[in-house]
């Protein structure tokens, strides 16, 4: 899910509340024909929704993956559910690419970030909310 | 985060709004001592907060991992957030096992579940809310 696969992974930071999560929990079935195409696609497409805010992404291998949208309102979130390429990757994902998935949409209350400090300490430890 | 870590992956469910979810995303520092014991504990005092739903986790190798949990109400995860292990353990990964990480606490709108229909299909294509 991010476009230089080679750059160290960073979790998408905190956000000053209220926004929006999608979190999509998913177990891919063994064909994953044309699904890095689409799963680009809609990296570039989702980018284009004005309130898009950024995703993450984690895989464990043979098991859970989880990808988890951020989106500053409900407003942001309708128009990328409404999006026709996203809806016809969903079917396409329902028929081919997915065992099961649930996707949980939540608005974000408190929220809170931390990075350790490198030398002379560069730390951001504070809580929102 | 799974007991039986040979089992197949299954996300949790979606259950009927309002519920909570903690989502939390991590780069893990390279000394993971002690990590797995604490988690492993973690994941059984979690289980004795009433209110518990359930918890899912990906990890890419060397990149980002994310654990999701879920919460019937405020008050599970309040009771969560202030268990005096969870927090010395929190403290311990902030010092050790954490090279950054992002906690997203929300209120969960709206939920779906997707489960592939087996031959004379089991099908659960319900959206709540």
């Amino acid at each position: 899910m991010t476009s230089d696969r080679t750059a160290p992974a960073v979790p998408v930071p905190a956000f000053e509340p209220p926004y929006y999560v999608a979190v999509f929990t998913t177990v891919r079935t063994p064909d994953q024909d044309g699904y890095r195409e689409t799963d680009d696609r809609m990296e570039e497409l989702v980018k284009e929704v004005p309130g898009y805010l950024g995703m993450d992404h984690a895989q464990t291998p043979g098991g859970l993956g989880i990808t988890v949208g951020y989106f500053r309102d409900a407003e942001a979130l309708a128009r990328w559910r409404g999006d026709a390429e996203h809806r016809a990757a969903q079917k396409r994902g329902r028929a081919q690419w997915y065992e099961t998935y649930t996707l949980h949409v939540a608005k974000v209350e408190r929220s809170h970030g931390f990075t350790r400090a490198q030398a002379p300490g560069v730390r951001d430890d504070g809580e929102t909310a």
